[in-house]
């Protein structure tokens, strides 16, 4: 497989706070897009579509949602 | 990553109870949009738009879902 | 955060039975809606709606089948 | 909360087989739309409607994907 | 309940192999969808309707994902 | 059933990195679109309706965000 980190920034589920693994769920599920959409003009131009669309601002809410369980859990849910 | 915390309030996903962590689940549900959707006038506009509409709603109800079942594993249920 | 529970009748997860967590899990369910559509005269227009669209259906059981993952996982599935 | 066991035929989620598991998934994605739509009539005008389209049978199918989780979890995957 | 094994192949979670838990979540997929739909002329005319339709394959692949979940856990993820 | 596989490139959830098991995530959600549409001159038609429609690639995300769950618990998150 390539060794060109592309789909998880610092190739780690590992953050020092929530808040960070919460910007990091967002930044992973915009990659997933990138990579199966990955003409940069295109994507700029679906962009409106979905910002301003509430179903579709609802189902990225899912996809972080999901991506931010596996994180949390990744993390032990940052309990001290 | 920025400092400033905008995606989870408190910056801890540990409640003092399930009725707090509810909330937390719905608060980090809408800051996602929020994060989508940085224009507050545009999604003044869209609120009606999915408020009104059943099956938004219970997209909304799913999203809430996800996110409550991470904050509640991260309090272990908050079993005494 | 409000001292007033809204979203989790009872403020806890914890039921005698599985039947009793179903009916829980349903309960949340709908509550999430309310918080969302706070106006009872919208949500009563809303129901026949979703009530007899086959689609939303599913949709509410997608929803309540996540809510009562959670609400299992904190009984520890009520094994004897 | 009713002593009537409405939504989880035998109150409990425990089976013999991962069939038996499978089949109480299948009812109880079931009964949370008749709890949801109490009206039989309604319930049989609209079956026609979601069992020929593949859209709502694949809905379907992630309803009993999701329930099945739970049951699967709660019977120790049937492990011997 | 019906003794004859109808939604899982012999009637086990457990697979040799990652790849063998992968045909398993695709027909327990598949025989939920028989399940709701038992009539084979209706579920023949409704396959290239979803073989066909991008957002319908998507959705397919939602379904094997979240069965394949349960089976991998079952199998404690085929971890040597 | 057959020895051949098809569904997981290398008949194991485990990965060095989580970069290798997102890629992994994505491989297997294509996968399950191409035993579902074997047809390669159908996909290769249906491609650009998905990768060009937003709630579509978000659908997608979802679908990797549910298999990157798996394959990260797979591999104990990484966790060194």
């Amino acid at each position: 497989m390539s060794e060109e980190v592309k789909m998880i920034p610092g190739n780690s589920l590992i953050t020092s706070t929530p808040e960070e693994g919460r910007q990091l769920a967002v930044k992973m599920a915009r990659l997933v897009i990138k990579v199966t959409q990955p003409d940069a003009e295109i994507r700029e131009k679906l962009r409106p579509e979905y910002a301003e669309d509430p179903a579709m601002l609802i189902a990225v809410g899912q996809v972080v949602a999901t991506e931010f369980a596996t994180i949390a859990a990744a993390n032990n849910y940052w309990r001290k």
